[in-house]
C-alpha cells in the first residue's frame, strides 16, 4: 500500500487548458481511497526543490473547477530544466515528503525530467510512480496524434488569421502575421483554418520544416499581390536558411548592408518587422503590415476549444488511473498520449517516457503542401475538429454591381 | 418626395461590430415603402468617386444578418481623407445616380466628410439628406457616450491582459503591451478592466493623456517588480514627451547613444522592443517581453461585446429613421450619437455635423488616476457594462501551503 501522498507540478509555457489537467488530477486523486493528501508544487521543479509546497486537499472542489477553466499555471511555471544533480535535489524532497505519485505537466523536457527523477527512484529502490502529462502549444511531442494546449492556441491563431484576412481585404496591402513555433510549424500551420473564400488569407503560410528562401519569398508575394491585390502573410518565428541559422540574424546583416546600421534584435517584434521592411524595400509595396502574435496567443483568456479543454482534463484524469491501477502492462509510470479513434474520437495510452522524453516532434510532409507555402487537405482534416465547437464564421456580401452612369 | 435612392459606405479601420451597423441601414431602409433602392460603394469615398457601387437590394436579408456578425468593413474601406475638390467629386457622383440619401460610417474625418459633401448638396439645392454613423475603436468622437467599435476593442484588450497578467504570475518577468490609440487613451485603459485581485496586472497603464518620462517609468517599473517581483504594463502607442514628441523616437535617440546603433523605427513592433530594451539595461531585469497588439484588437474575429454589436446596428437603424422622418427639430442630416440614458441603457441623438467633423476626445480627467498610471473607479464603471455579458472570469488557488520538512 502506498503513502498515498501525491505530488503535481506545471512545466514549461503555460496554456489556456493547463489548469484543466491539474484539475484531472486533483479531482480524480480525491476520489482514491488510498489518497491521503495531493500536494501541488509552485512553479513546477523549482517548487519541488525548494520545498515550496501547497496542499490541494483543503481546496474546495467548486473552486478547482473554477480554477480549471482559468488559462496559465495556477500553481506557476518554471524554465528551470533540471540535470542529474536537480533531479536527485527533486528526488530528495519527494522521499522526504513520502511522496509516491508524481505528476509533472509539460513538455518534453518535462518528460526527461520525469524520466531522470523516476530512474533515480528505481536506483534506490524507492516505490515512486511518476507519470507525465502532455502539455504543449508547439504540439512537438512524439506518440501523440496532438498535445493538449495546442488546439485552444490553434483556434487563436485561425481566428486571428480569419480577422487579419477580413482587416486586409477592407484596407487591402501585404499583412505580416509571426506566429510562435521554434521548430515545429503546427501552430503556425493553423493560421490555414482561418480560410474560407478560395481568395482568402493567409495566402502564403511559412514554417520551419521548410528551408526559407528570402528571394523566394519576396517572389511568392509579389505574385501573389499581383494576383490579389494584397498578400496575408503567416510566418513561424523559427523560419531559417538552408545552414539552419534564423532568418532574423539574415536579414538583420542584410537591412545593415542596405545601410540601415545596426539593427537592435532583442524584443519579439524584430522578425516582423524586418519581413515588412524587405517587402516594402524590394517590391516597393507601401502598405505592410506586420504583427507579432506573441504571448497573446497562448493566453488570450476567452479563446479555449472545448475538445481541447476536455482531452486536457482526460489525460490528468488517466495519469492518476495509470498510476493507481496501471496501464495495460502494469507499468505505473510513463507518459500519458493522445490517439485519434474516430472523426472525431480520442482515446489515451501510457507510452514509456523515453519514447517522449526531450524529442520533438515536426510537421509531417503530407501536411505540407508541395509549394511550401500551404498545407495539405490532410492537414485541414487533422486540425479542424480539435479547434471545437462554436468556431466564428466569415460572411461576404455577393456582387452585385451597379451600372455606371458617369464613367459609362 | 425624395428618388429613393439611398447609398452607404465604411470608413477608416474596420471594427468587429462595423457591419453591424451596414446592416441597421439595409435592413432598416428596406423596410421603407419609398426606398427603391439600396447601394453601398466599395471601399468607402474612394468607391464613391470611382461609381464602384454594389446593389444592396439584391442581396438576401439572411445573408445581410450573416455579414453583420462578421467583423471589419463587408463593402471594403480607405484611407482617403477628402478635401474640398474630392467631396464635389462626391457629390457629382452622388447627383449622376439621383441618390438623395447619404449615409457614412466612420470616425471624425468621416463625419467631415458627409459634412463638406452636405454643405456642397445644400448650395446647389440639391435635396441629401447626409448622416454620419459613428464608428472608431479610438473612443475619440465628442458628444457621444461611446462609439460602436471601442467596446469590442476594449473587451480584446481587458481580456488580453487578464490572461497575459495570469502568463507573467505564472512565469514572473516584466510585460509591456503596446496597445492603440495615437491621441486618446481609452483603449490602453481598458486594460485596467483585466484585473481582478489586488496583485493583478496591468500594475502600470500609460495613455497619450498624460505626458511620458521615461526615468519616471523606470522608477515605475523598478517599485513594482520590487513589490510583485513582477510587472505587467499596459502602454498607449501614442506616448509623447513633455514636447508632444513621440516616446519611439526620444528612445530610439537614447538607445543610438548607448552605442546600438542606428535603430530601425519602421513597422510595429518597434516601441515594445525599445522599451523592453530600456528596462533590460537600465534596470538590469533579465525576464522582460513585449507585445504589440497590432492589428489583432480590432480585427480578432470571435472577440464582441453583445452590447457594442446591439448598439453598432441600432445606430445604424436610427441614422435611416432621422434621414426619412427627420430629427427632433426637423433635420435630416447630422451625426448619430450615443447618450447614456441608465446603468446600463443608452439611447441616440442626431448632433450636428460640425459638432463631431474633425475633432478628437480624449480621456476625461476625472477617468485617469492621480499617480498618471491608473484609472479610476470611475472609468471602470464607465466601461464595464460596455464590454457586455459572458466575460472571461480567472480564478486562482488559495494558498494552503504545506509545512517543510527538509528546509525548517
Amino acid at each position: 500500500m502506498s503513502s498515498g501522498k501525491i505530488l503535481v507540478a506545471q512545466g514549461g509555457g503555460p496554456t489556456a487548458v493547463i489548469n484543466q489537467s491539474l484539475a484531472g488530477v486533483v479531482l480524480e486523486a480525491r476520489r482514491h481511497q488510498g489518497v491521503q493528501r495531493v500536494y501541488g508544487a509552485r512553479h513546477g521543479v523549482r517548487g519541488i526543490v525548494d520545498e515550496d509546497l501547497v496542499d490541494l486537499t483543503r481546496e474546495t472542489s467548486h473552486n478547482i473547477e473554477m480554477v480549471a477553466n482559468t488559462p496559465a499555471s495556477a500553481l506557476g511555471s518554471t524554465r528551470d530544466k533540471p540535470d542529474l544533480a536537480y533531479c536527485q535535489e527533486i528526488f530528495k524532497v519527494l522521499r522526504a515528503h513520502a511522496i509516491e505519485h508524481f505528476f509533472y505537466i509539460g513538455g518534453n523536457d518535462s518528460a526527461d525530467t520525469v524520466r531522470i527523477v523516476s530512474e533515480e527512484a528505481t536506483k534506490a529502490a524507492y516505490p515512486l510512480h511518476a507519470i507525465h502529462i502532455p502539455k504543449t502549444i508547439d504540439n512537438d511531442l512524439v506518440g501523440n496524434d496532438h498535445t493538449p494546449g495546442f488546439p485552444s492556441a490553434a483556434r487563436f491563431v485561425a481566428q486571428a488569421f480569419a480577422g487579419a484576412n477580413l482587416d486586409n481585404a477592407a484596407l487591402p496591402g501585404v499583412y505580416v502575421g509571426v506566429v510562435m513555433g521554434r521548430h515545429a510549424g503546427f501552430l503556425t500551420a493553423a493560421s490555414a483554418l482561418g480560410k474560407k473564400f478560395p481568395d482568402d488569407g493567409p495566402h502564403l503560410i511559412y514554417v520551419p520544416e521548410r528551408v526559407f528562401e528570402v528571394e523566394r519569398f519576396l517572389a511568392d508575394v509579389k505574385r501573389t499581390h499581383e494576383r490579389y491585390g494584397r498578400c496575408v502573410i503567416a510566418v513561424s518565428e523559427g523560419i531559417h536558411d538552408a545552414s539552419g541559422a534564423p532568418i532574423i540574424t539574415r536579414l538583420a546583416k542584410d537591412i545593415e548592408k542596405d545601410a540601415h546600421g545596426n539593427v537592435q534584435l532583442s524584443g519579439t517584434g524584430a522578425l516582423a518587422d524586418l519581413l515588412c521592411e524587405e517587402i516594402k524595400q524590394k517590391l516597393g509595396i507601401k502598405r505592410v503590415r506586420g504583427d507579432t502574435f506573441g504571448y497573446l496567443q497562448r493566453s488570450f483568456v476567452g479563446c479555449v476549444s472545448d475538445v481541447d479543454a476536455r482531452e486536457a482534463r482526460e489525460v490528468g484524469e488517466k495519469a492518476v488511473q495509470y498510476a493507481m491501477w496501471g496501464g495495460p502492462d502494469g507499468a505505473t509510470s510513463g507518459s500519458v498520449a493522445i490517439r485519434r479513434t474516430g472523426f472525431y474520437s480520442a482515446d489515451y495510452e501510457l507510452q514509456a517516457l523515453s519514447d517522449v522524453a526531450g524529442k520533438t516532434r515536426v510537421m509531417e510532409d503530407e501536411f505540407i503542401a508541395a509549394s511550401g507555402t500551404d498545407v495539405t487537405d490532410a492537414f485541414r482534416m487533422y486540425l479542424r475538429p480539435l479547434l471545437g465547437s462554436r468556431m466564428p464564421d466569415a460572411f461576404r456580401l455577393r456582387p452585385n454591381p451597379v451600372p455606371k452612369v458617369l464613367r459609362r
